[in-house]
């Protein structure tokens, strides 16, 4: 399926290598590379510059969860530019939108986290929440209690801090980190778990790696943990069962606030508006969230607070006292209203239930692909989703990273009509909400179809052979 | 001037109480004072939930260049939302409105600052224009190149990492900062500077500071020096003239980069779109720019960076490497198109020569002022304004935190028709680029009125009295 686009590719190529620094490209490959151009959207699929149609297995970057081209969200978003298009939250300032969104989303906040902190984004979401925990310590008079405790793999932002507190080995190269109060726990994957162990002595291990980090770092100086329910970015990792629960008890047990990074867990992706209390039943400090907060229509990110932690640093005695943390657009009048307009379409067209309908279909779809020699572990949960692709299904043994496995996959799906997103040699699924079951179907075909052909060509390249049974 | 609107204030404030945490609110009061609700705006003006107009002398956040209800920034908004609401910027994907923003904002920068990283807003542009020194360091072969330098009572973003490169003091209660790599110097502040020194003397002082310092830390530990041209947030401070040049010559001695933080002074604020080579003489390595870049009306930021230090990390030898620095919504095509729009309406309406016209009379109608006792300091260039209240003109004795100066004197603009910021014993204006003589006359009269009345207010309550002459 094409659209006829009046885009000159080469001139806007040309434009993009002079001009602008992509994150995460390839820096030797970035003055010379062809770009893919996305230009228009419609539903569920994007189109290119040259007006190729891809179902957007990515949904932008976990985040467009209504779809594309919602004309109710560009005429709530156009008033609000009319009425007030900007004002600032500082002090005692406010708006209507920014009060009538926070008020709406604090009903679907687990237990008492009924105070929001909007930011711009999951980045700005997290860096401030962490500073709100410095802030809270440090005013109730326990300013031992600096240290963060996260995981491998873990992945939440890019600030200096957020990014510090994030575990992807491949984001660490030649950058700086803050490390003195920063401390990754092992990350909780299954599918990587020792030989011979079950998942629920698994689940034991990884439990007690979080005790044990408590314990040596001594309860006085620990503010928090952080963690995303199920690992996002870094290979959309789900803990083994009552991991979450169990780490929250952890937590309470040594007076270790607990925040859970729903940035991409949030808003639908896992059949909930916030996933912590119904998928995992746990009940944390602090929320954080963004992209799916909007649909990603326009910047926006929020955390959400304990009125017990709220109340605590507003007593009477706090007079003169100031959190002094804070973005020119936190907010945001207009980001305010696009996130109450994607809330209405959410709740009006019951998409939380449509995931938790068509999730199980999904995934099913999906683990299909595991009888591909390649397909190492097909995991995730809801519209959440990754394959993992291994040189030797047997061993798991990874494959060398200059195959660049999930670029030749990819490279493979745009031609089929199926844009997803590679990192490494895994390939993650996020698509919007509103994905229907032909179009599960379609995209699982499309990338049934470009495992075989690069199969195909490891094979005739001599990089790699099936082995006899 | 009033509206009627339909808002309940009364109603709103409870829930906003319930459900709002503020950046920058007393704590004490949080739950209890009351709001001021701005719901409707129109050109230079805003209105409360309560219909009163007030002229905004606070451009929003300092960003409201093209003022407010610009029907045509809705219409570009809602037309980029309907074609393409979103796409992520990373690896090797870009969108039409990111390639044509970049390339229109690169024609205006300096030297050979040709490439654009996109962010969210000022913060995160800073934070991540420091990441990049960061890469670009530890790329080259130089990682020992840690140190930033910075100024007391500059202002530079609330995450971690740029609140620790900000330096106002009244920010720091509670909270952590990194301080083994970021060096703070005396703020180069000529109200304030040595009694019997020289303006010039003075500057010499402020760039033998910087030298020092980096001679102190070594020039293979020195990274940066990052600065505002003008301190905006720390009170409009105007360092001695020359002092931007200088600085740069010193940096460049050492080889030490060169951030200009243009978020405040960009886009029209001080007569140019980037004031640091028009205005300062200063051609840096990076720039950070947000605000103005879109009018406030969506959320964006940017780092600028020269095409030297762009060239150096995409040699072909940086195949596989990657600047793992990036936010969802890098380069989001709404905020671009937004981005674009308000770039039209900036030239169209040639409002760099407008500021360059009526700034002179904009500072000399506050500078007028100086004849009120209580005034000690109005200084500020072009749109960019701040008075500083002191008890004592003579001997520029600072004021009783406890009078809460600023807050008083805003309590007594607003129902006058202004709305400005007050930052402790400061009062800060930066109105929309719009603004006319007839409209700067309105708030010089209205702060006038207000100050006579604070002034009659503490001497009816005792506090001050003015000396005999």
């Amino acid at each position: 399926m094409t659209r006829n686009l009046q885009f000159d590719t080469a001139a806007l190529t040309e434009q993009d290598h002079a001009h602008i620094i992509h994150p995460w490209i390839d820096l030797g490959q970035a003055k010379t590379q062809d770009l893919l151009i996305v230009a228009e959207s419609e539903g569920a699929y994007i189109y290119d510059s040259d007006g190729h149609r891809m179902l957007d297995g990515m949904g932008g970057m976990w985040c467009v969860q209504i779809g594309y081209g919602r004309n109710e969200m560009a005429e709530a978003i156009a008033e609000q530019v009319r009425r007030m298009a900007y004002y600032s939250p500082f002090g005692k300032i406010s708006t209507p939108p920014a009060i009538e969104f926070a008020t709406r989303i604090a009903k679907y906040a687990p237990g008492d986290l009924k105070h929001v902190f909007f930011t711009t984004g999951g980045s700005t979401a997290v860096d401030s929440a962490l500073r709100f925990v410095q802030f809270y310590f440090g005013f109730t008079g326990r300013p031992s209690k600096q240290h963060i405790i996260t995981r491998e793999y873990a992945y939440h932002g890019s600030t200096y801090l957020t990014a510090s507190v994030s575990g992807k080995p491949a984001d660490r190269a030649y950058l700086k980190f803050e490390t003195e109060t920063v401390h990754h726990l092992p990350v909780p994957n299954p599918y990587r778990r020792p030989e011979g162990m079950t998942e629920a002595e698994f689940c034991d291990k990884c439990v007690a790696d979080l005790e044990n980090k408590i314990l040596e770092l001594g309860p006085d100086n620990v503010a928090c943990f952080i963690a995303e329910p199920l690992l996002a970015s870094g290979g959309v990792i789900v803990p083994p069962k009552g991991y979450q629960r169990r780490t929250l008890e952890v937590c309470r047990k040594y007076g270790v606030l607990y925040i859970s990074d729903e940035v991409v867990t949030g808003f639908g992706r896992l059949g909930e508006i916030f996933a912590s209390e119904p998928v995992f039943d746990l009940v944390p400090d602090i929320i954080t969230t963004a992209k799916g907060l909007t649909s990603g229509y326009v910047p926006l990110g929020a955390f959400l607070v304990s009125d017990r932690l709220y109340d605590a640093v507003t007593v009477p005695e706090a007079k003169g006292k100031y959190f002094t943390n804070g973005f020119t657009y936190s907010a945001h009048p207009v980001s305010c209203a696009a996130g109450l307009k994607n809330l209405d379409i959410i709740e009006r067209e019951n998409l939380c239930q449509h995931v938790r309908d068509i999730g199980p279909y999904f995934m099913k779809k999906f683990r299909e692909l595991s009888d591909l020699p390649l397909v190492g572990d097909v995991r995730g949960s809801h519209l959440m989703l990754c394959l993992e692709f291994v040189k030797d299904k047997k061993t798991k043994e990874p494959m060398p990273a200059e195959w660049n496995f999930g670029n030749r996959i990819i490279n493979e799906t745009m031609p089929r009509g199926l844009l997803a997103r590679p990192m490494g040699h895994l390939v993650v699924l996020s698509p919007p909400l509103i994905i229907t079951k032909a179009q599960i179907d379609e995209a699982a075909d499309a990338l049934r179809g470009a495992i075989k052909a690069v199969t195909d060509s490891l094979m005739r390249d001599g990089l790699w052979q099936e082995k006899a049974a």
